[in-house]
C-alpha cells in the first residue's frame, strides 16, 4: 500500500454564491464538504487510480468525525488517522459563479499535544513496514516541532521505504537535510529554499542539500525533474484551462504511483503531467477528468536535458 | 418568563482576516462562534437585562449541539428548542480588519418535517401559559408553511399572551392579518408590505391590516410608534457610530421588556432607542454597552405626534 501523512488535515467547505461583493450579505446557493489536507487529497487520487492507500495524520472534534465519515465510503482508501483533543480546522472556498473565480479562507490548524505526537509516531512506525512508498504532505499544525518531517523521513529511510516530501518553508529546509528520496516544490518554494529563480540551478542546489530527486512544477509549462539518473522536462501538449486546485496533489499522486510501479523517470513524469492537466480540466476541485487523462498521457513531451 | 421563537436558528461564525481581497487566499487570524437567529439574539439581550427568558424553535445536527452548548451557560435563559433531523445552518461573517467592515454568507435553513412542526406546535402550546409575552422572530426555514406565524399568533392570542412579530415578506403580511399586538418592521419591510415610503402613512396602513401597534425603525433617526394610544417618535440624543448588527434585535428585546413591565409607550420607546444605540456602540456584534445604555436612556427625546 501507499501511505500518505497529513498532519494538518482540514474539512474543506465550498460555498457557491451568485457573485461575491465585499461588505455585503450573500445567500449561499450551494454548500459542499470534502475531506481535505494535501495528503488526504493525494490519497483520494491514488485510490481513484486503483492503488491501495492508507491515510494517517491527525483528526479531532465534530469536524474530524465528519472528515472520517466522508473518507469511509471511498474504495481502496484506509483511515489510520490519530485522534486529537482539538477539533480539525475548516477551510472555506467561496465560488463566485459570475466571475467563475474562488476566494479562500483557511482556519488555523488544531493544536497537537506531545502525547498525541507520540501516539502518531507509534502509528506511523506500525504502518511503515507495509508501505511501498510514503508521502509527507502539507503544513505543520501548532504543537508539532519544525523538524517533524526530518524525523519522519529518517524513520522511513531506516525502514527502507521511499519517501516523498511536499511542504514549504523551514519544514522543507529541515526535511531536505534528512535526505528524502523525492521533493516536489513549486518554483516559488524552490526559490525560497535556494535563493535562485532558475529552476535548473535551484534543483541542483536542493539535491546538494540532501534531496535525491527534485521534481519542480513549472505551472502550465509542466514539470522539471532533477534526478540521479538525469535531468528531464515534461510538457503538456496543450495548455489546459480550468481550476488548478489539487493539480499539485495529482502530481504527487502520480509520482508515488510511478515509484510503486518502479516506472522509469520519463514515464513517471508523463503520468504526472497528464494527471495534473486532467485535474485542472475537471470542474470539481481535486477530482480529475479520466477521459482527458487518457487522451493526454500519450501526448506529453518528455525531453532529457543536459544538467 | 418571556418566550422567543426562532424557527430558523443558526450557528453564527465570525472569521477575522487582515484584509478581504476577492479571488485570493486568506489566513483566518481569529474565529468565533455564537448562537444565532433573531429570536436567540433577542433572548440573549433579555437575559442580560435580567429577564427570565425561554428560547424555542428548531435545532439539529452537530451545529445544533454546538448552539445549545453555547446557550447552556447563559443565566436566566432556558433552552426549549425542538430537535430536527436536519442540521442547523451556519452563517459566516468575515470581518475585514483593515476596512473595519464585514461580509456575510448565510447558509440556507435546515428543512423541517411535518412531524417536527407538529412537535414544535405542542412545545409552543405547553410554553405559552407561562409567558408574559412572546416574540416570533426571523425567516421561515424550508418545510414550514408561509402562514406559520399567523397560526402561532392566533394560538398566543387564544392564550391571552401579548405577541410581537419581527419578520418580513409574505410571512409578515400573513402574520399581520392574524392581529398581532406589535410588529417591528424596518422602513424597507414596511414599504414592501404597504407600498408606501412614508413611515407614518405606512404604519397606519399596517394597523388597518391588523397590527395593533407598529414600531418602525428609522435607522439613526430612531423609532416611530403607531399605537392605539397615539403616535410617537423617539430619537437618540446623538448619532452613535459602530456595528449595527443586532440593533434591531435589541429594539425587540426592549419592547418585550416594556410589555412585560406594562411600561408606557414613551418609556418603552426610550428604552428601545437607548438599548439599540448601546448595541451599535458595542465592539462585539449583538452585545450592548451597559455604560452607553445607562448614559443615553435619560437623554432619548420622545415626542408625541399628530397622526
Amino acid at each position: 500500500m501507499i501511505l500518505t501523512v497529513t498532519l494538518n488535515t482540514a474539512l474543506d467547505v465550498t460555498y457557491r454564491v451568485p457573485a461575491l461583493v465585499p461588505h455585503t450579505s450573500h445567500r449561499v446557493t450551494d454548500r459542499a464538504e470534502r475531506p481535505g489536507g494535501k495528503g488526504v487529497n493525494v490519497a483520494r487520487v491514488l485510490a481513484a487510480l486503483g492503488y491501495e492507500t492508507v491515510v494517517t495524520g491527525f483528526v479531532g472534534g465534530p469536524t474530524g468525525d465528519r472528515l472520517r465519515e466522508l473518507l469511509a465510503p471511498l474504495p481502496r482508501l484506509t483511515d489510520a488517522l490519530v485522534r486529537t483533543e482539538a477539533a480539525t480546522r475548516r477551510t472555506l472556498t467561496v465560488v463566485d459563479t459570475a466571475a467563475g473565480d474562488t476566494t479562500r479562507f483557511d482556519e488555523a490548524g488544531a493544536a497537537v499535544t506531545s502525547g498525541e505526537w507520540t501516539a502518531f509516531r507509534a502509528r506511523y512506525a506500525e504502518l511503515l513496514p507495509g508501505a511501498t512508498a510514503v508521502a509527507l504532505c502539507g503544513s505543520l499544525p501548532p504543537g508539532v516541532h519544525v523538524g517533524a518531517y526530518a524525523e519522519l523521513i529518517r524513520a522511513a529511510r531506516a525502514a527502507g521505504v521511499p519517501v516523498l516530501l511536499d511542504t514549504s518553508g523551514e519544514p522543507l529546509r529541515r526535511g531536505i537535510a534528512a535526505r528524502p528520496d523525492l521533493v516536489k516544490p513549486n518554483a516559488d518554494e524552490l526559490a525560497g529554499l535556494t535563493g535562485s529563480r532558475d529552476p535548473r540551478r535551484a534543483s541542483q542546489d536542493a539535491r546538494r542539500r540532501g534531496a535525491h530527486a527534485v521534481v519542480t512544477s513549472l505551472g502550465p509549462d509542466g514539470l522539471l525533474a532533477a534526478t540521479p539518473d538525469g535531468l528531464w522536462q515534461a510538457t503538456p501538449p496543450t495548455a489546459v484551462r480550468g481550476n488548478p486546485t489539487g493539480a499539485g496533489d495529482s502530481v504527487v499522486a502520480a509520482l508515488l504511483a510511478g515509484l510503486t510501479d518502479a516506472a522509469s523517470w520519463p514515464d513517471r513524469l508523463a503520468r504526472a503531467v497528464a494527471l495534473s492537466a486532467a485535474t485542472v480540466a475537471s470542474p470539481v476541485a481535486g477530482e480529475y477528468d479520466a477521459a482527458v487523462h487518457a487522451a493526454l498521457l500519450p501526448k506529453v513531451r518528455v525531453t532529457e536535458e543536459t544538467p
